[in-house]
C-alpha cells in the first residue's frame, strides 16, 4: 500500500543496478549527485534536480535534504537520521549502502571499480534499496476516488487513533490530507536549525550566563511562535503534541575544524573559546548524554522560551481566530519522577504567566515521553505528574537492547540472516522485550492515573505489526510519518476486526 | 575503612588546594606532572615519580597508568575508564576535574590563571578529590593484626560471598591477600592491549578474511594462555569468571591521524586502507555498538581462540599441577536468548575439542552478563542456556537510565544538588529502577533454573549500600575491585546481621 502513495520506477524502463542499501523511505527518483547540502541548495536554485549523497546525514543537512529528489547514505540503519527525516518528508531514501564508498572531499563515490562523480545522474528506489546509474523513468501515483472510499471503510472499523509526526506546517498539511487525527510528535529541534535561527542558537550555546542565553533565546521566540501559529492553524483544533528540545547542544555546532574557524570569524568569537566550548560539549555517547529534559533542568530558560512560544501562539489563535486549542506539551527523556515534577512545575508557571499576560485562559496538557527503561519501570512514580505518556519506541528500543540505531546496521543484518533476530527491532516492535516494558508501564501508569492517555510516537507507529500490538494492548493512538498514516489506519482497522473475534490481551 | 588501606595525606602537612574533582579512587600521592603514557613510562624508567594528567584515559593509557603514582583527568565520572581502572589497580585517582583545562599539546594544564607545566610537582588526594601544588607529605597505612582479627569476625557473620574484579596475576594476588573468594570478573581486553600483542590484534582487525584473522589470533593464543595459567595458579582453585572480549574493535586502533599514519608505516599497510578501516569501525554511540557477544557472533574466531586459551591453561594446571579448576566462561552483552544459544553451542564445541586434544576432562560453566534491560526482561528465555548470571551493573545502569557513565558528569552533580537524584546511580545502585530489573531477572531466571548462580560484577559490588541490596535480594556473590574486598565483606556481614532480625525482601 505504501507504494501507492509514492512515485515508482516505470516497470517498462531498463535499469542497471549499481548497488543496494536499506530501503529507508519509499518512492523512486532521479537526480544529479551532490555531496553536500550547500551544493544541493545552489544547484536546485539553478533549476537542477539532485540526489544528496552523504556518509550519513546530520540535522545540518535538513535544508539540502528538503530540496533534493532523494537521499542516499553509505552508513546508518532504518532509523538513522537520514531515514527518519526522509520518511517524515515523504522523500525517497536509501541508507546503509555499505557497498558504496563515499569520498566527500573528492566529491565522488565508488562501488567496486565504478566511480560516480558529482553531477553524474543516478536513480534511487527507496522501496527496494536499489541504486541505478543514469535516469530511469518513474511513474507518478494518483490518489484515486477508490482510495478515499477505501479509507472511509477503514475509519469505520478502527478503534486506535492515528496521529502524525510533523514538525512543519507543510508536514501537518500533508498528514491531514492523508487523514491524520492530530500531531503525536512535533519535534522542535528543526525549528532551531533553520538558517535564520541557528546563529541565535549558537549565541545561546556560547553565552556564559543565564542572562546571555535568555537574550539569544529572545531572538528565537517570535520565530518559534509563528511556527506554532501556523501548525495549530493547519491542524484546525486537532490535538498537537509538542516535544520540547531534545538533542544535545553540540548538534547545533559545526563539527570540523574548518567550519569552527569559519564560525568563529562570522560570529566574531575567538576560535579558542569556540573550540573549547565545542570540546566541553563533546560526548562519548551522545544518545546517552546531556539531552532531553536534562537540558531543561540545566538550562531552564530554553524550555521557558519554548513553552512561552507555544502558549503565545495558542493564545493568539484562541483570541483572534476563535480556534479551540488544547496544546500538549511533552517533556522528553524523563527517567526519574523528580525530573518531570520539576519540569511540570516550571512549565505550569510559564503557562500561568503567559496566559495572564495574554488575558486568556485555556487548558494545557503536560506529559512525557517514555523512552527509557527506567521510566517504564517507575511509571507509577511518574504518572502523577503526567497527563499523558507517549512511548518513544525508537529510543526505548535503543536502550532496552543497548543498541544504537545509527550503528546497528553493522551487525543486525547478520543477526537477521542467522535468525538470531526474527525482525529488525527498529522496524517491528520487539514484543518480548520492549513490548513487555510498554505493558508494564501501561499497568503501572494507569494503576495510579486510570485515565492516563497513552500513545506511541516512534517509527513503529507506521509499521503494521507494531500497530497491531498497540491496538492489542489498548493504547489510545499511534503517531507516524505523514505518508504512513493510511497504512497505520489500515492496520488499526485490521487489528480491530481481528480482536473483535479474539478479545484483548 | 577504605582509607585504612591506602596512603593518606599527613594531617600535619601544609597544603594549598588548587582544584577539586571527583574522588574516584582513594589514597594520596605526589609526582611530577606528565601528559601522556609514553612520557610517564620514560620518566619512570629514569627513576622519577609521575602523576598522569589526561583529558580522559583510554585503554591505550594502561601502561602509563600502571606505573604512575596517581591519575588525574579533567573529564569523566565515577565509573569512567580512568576511575574504574585506577580502583582496580588500587591507585589514587581524581576524575571529572572540570575546573582544570588540560592542553595536551602545550603540555600544561590551567586552573584560572595558574599554569601547571609538565615536570611540575603536584599532590592528589583521591579520597577527597583535592589537587594540590607541590609535594604534600603522606603517611603509609599498615595492615595491623587488629585488621586481620576484625576480618575474621566479619567472615563469620557473612552470607554473601565476595569475589574480585581482577585481570592480571598481580590483581589476583592483591585481592586474595584481602580475602577475595574468587574472581567474579576477569576482563580479557587488557590482555589484548599489552605492548607485545596489540600488533597482532591490529593485524586481526585489518585482515579481510576469517583465515587472516585466525592467523593473527594464533599469535595471541600462547600469550593469553599463559595469562590464564598465572591467574588460575594465583587463585588456587577458587572460582574464576572470565569474560570474553567486550569492547568494540575500534578501541584497539589509534585515534588521531598522526598515530594512524605512524601505524600504517610500522605495519606496512597503506594509510588509506587503514583510514578506511578506521572510518568503517567508527561508531556514533560505541557503548551501544558492535561489542560484546555481537563481536562473537560476527567473528566467531575471536571467542574461539579465547576459549581455547582458557581451556588449554586449565588443562595444563589440572594435568601437571593437580589443581582443581572449574573455569567459568562469561558471554558479555547478551540481549536475546538466541545470542547465548549460539555462543554456548560454539563455546561448548571448543571446550570438547580442546579437552579431547589435551586428553583431560573437566567441567566448564558457561554463563552470561546481565547488563541490558532486555536480558533482564527476558531472563526466562535466556536462563536455559546459562549456568550463571552476573549482573554488569555499570552497563545496566547506563542503559536503564539512558545515561553514559562517561558523559554523566556534565549534569548528574547538578541533579544531586537539586535533589532530583538522591545518589549518583553509578556509585550506589538505584533500587527502584535498576534494582527492580535485577529482581525481575532473579525471579524469571530462577523460575526456570532454580539453582541459577547469581552475582554482580559492576562497580556497585564495592559500595556498602549496594552490597546490602545484593544481600537482601539473595544474590550469591558480589565482585569488586581488589582494594574494596574488605569493605564489601564488612557490608555483607552488616547486612546479614541486620536481616537476621528482619527477614529477607
Amino acid at each position: 500500500m505504501g507504494q501507492l502513495l509514492h512515485p515508482t520506477l516505470d516497470p517498462k524502463a531498463k535499469k542497471v543496478v549499481l548497488a543496494k542499501g536499506l530501503p529507508a523511505s519509499p518512492g523512486a527518483a532521479s537526480g544529479q549527485v551532490v555531496f553536500d547540502s550547500e551544493t544541493a541548495v545552489e544547484w536546485v536554485k539553478h533549476g537542477l534536480k539532485v540526489i544528496l549523497v552523504r556518509l550519513e546525514t546530520s540535522p545540518e543537512d535538513i535544508l539540502g535534504m528538503n530540496i533534493s529528489q532523494g537521499i542516499l547514505t553509505s552508513r546508518g540503519g532504518m532509523t538513522s537520521h537520514a531515514a527518519v527525516v526522509a520518511r517524515g518528508m515523504g522523500k525517497c531514501c536509501i541508507v546503509g549502502c555499505g557497498m558504496m564508498r563515499v569520498d566527500v572531499e573528492a566529491k565522488a563515490f565508488y562501488v567496486g571499480d565504478q566511480i560516480v562523480r558529482q553531477g553524474d545522474w543516478v536513480t534511487i528506489d527507496g522501496t527496494t534499496g536499489e541504486v541505478m546509474l543514469g535516469q530511469v523513468a518513474t511513474v507518478k501515483p494518483e490518489l484515486s476516488q477508490d482510495f478515499t472510499t477505501f479509507m472511509k471503510w477503514v475509519d469505520k472499523y478502527r478503534v486506535l487513533k492515528v496521529r502524525t509526526n510533523a514538525d512543519t506546517p507543510l508536514d501537518s498539511k500533508t498528514a491531514r490530507s492523508f487523514g491524520a487525527e492530530g500531531i503525536g510528535l512535533c519535534r522542535t529541534e528543526h525549528m532551531f536549525f533553520a538558517e535564520d535561527r541557528i546563529r541565535a542558537v549558537r549565541e545561546m550555546i556560547l553565552a556564559t550566563t543565564q542572562e546571555g542565553r535568555l537574550k539569544a533565546l529572545q531572538k528565537i521566540l517570535p520565530m518559534q511562535r509563528s511556527d506554532f501559529v501556523e501548525i495549530f492553524r493547519e491542524m484546525k483544533g486537532l490535538p498537537v503534541t509538542i516535544r520540547l528540545l531534545d538533542p544535545p547542544l553540540h548538534e547545533f555546532l559545526p563539527h570540523t575544524e574548518d567550519e569552527l574557524k569559519q564560525l568563529s570569524q562570522s560570529m566574531g568569537v575567538d576560535y579558542l573559546v569556540l573550540k573549547q566550548k565545542y570540546d566541553s560539549l563533546k560526548e562519548f555517547n551522545p544518545m546517552l548524554g546531556h539531552r532531553g529534559c536534562r537540558l531543561g533542568v540545566t538550562f531552564p530558560e530554553i524550555y521557558d522560551i519554548q513553552v512561552r512560544a507555544v502558549i503565545e501562539a495558542a493564545s493568539l489563535l484562541i483570541k483572534n481566530e476563535n480556534q479551540k486549542i488544547i496544546p500538549e506539551i511533552m517533556i522528553p527523556l524523563v527517567g526519574h519522577a523528580n525530573e518531570l515534577k520539576v519540569m511540570r512545575e516550571q512549565v505550569e508557571a510559564t503557562c500561568r504567566l503567559v496566559q495572564s499576560e495574554q488575558k486568556v485562559k485555556f487548558k494545557v496538557l503536560i506529559g512525557t515521553m517514555i523512552e527509557l527503561p527506567r521510566a517504564a519501570l517507575t511509571a507509577d512514580e511518574i504518572a502523577p505528574y503526567a497527563d499523558f505518556f507517549s512511548f518513544g519506541t525508537n529510543d526505548l528500543t535503543q536502550t532496552t537492547f543497548g543498541l544504537s540505531r545509527d550503528d546497528a546496521n553493522k551487525f543486525v543484518p547478520g543477526y537477521i540472516e542467522q535468525k538470531i533476530f526474527t525482525d529488525d527491532p527498529f522496524v517491528t516492535l520487539d514484543r518480548n522485550g520492549v513490548g513487555a516494558l510498554i505493558k508494564m508501564c501501561r499497568d503501572k501508569g494507569r494503576g495510579v492515573v486510570p485515565d492516563l492517555k497513552l500513545g506511541i510516537c516512534g517509527e513503529h507507529g507506521g509499521d503494521p505489526r507494531s500497530v497491531s500490538f498497540c491496538h492489542e494492548i489498548g493504547l489510545d493512538y499511534v503517531s507516524c510519518s505523514p505518508y504512513r498514516v493510511p497504512i497505520a489506519k489500515l492496520s488499526a482497522a485490521h487489528s480491530a476486526l481481528l480482536s473483535s473475534q479474539k478479545g484483548k490481551v
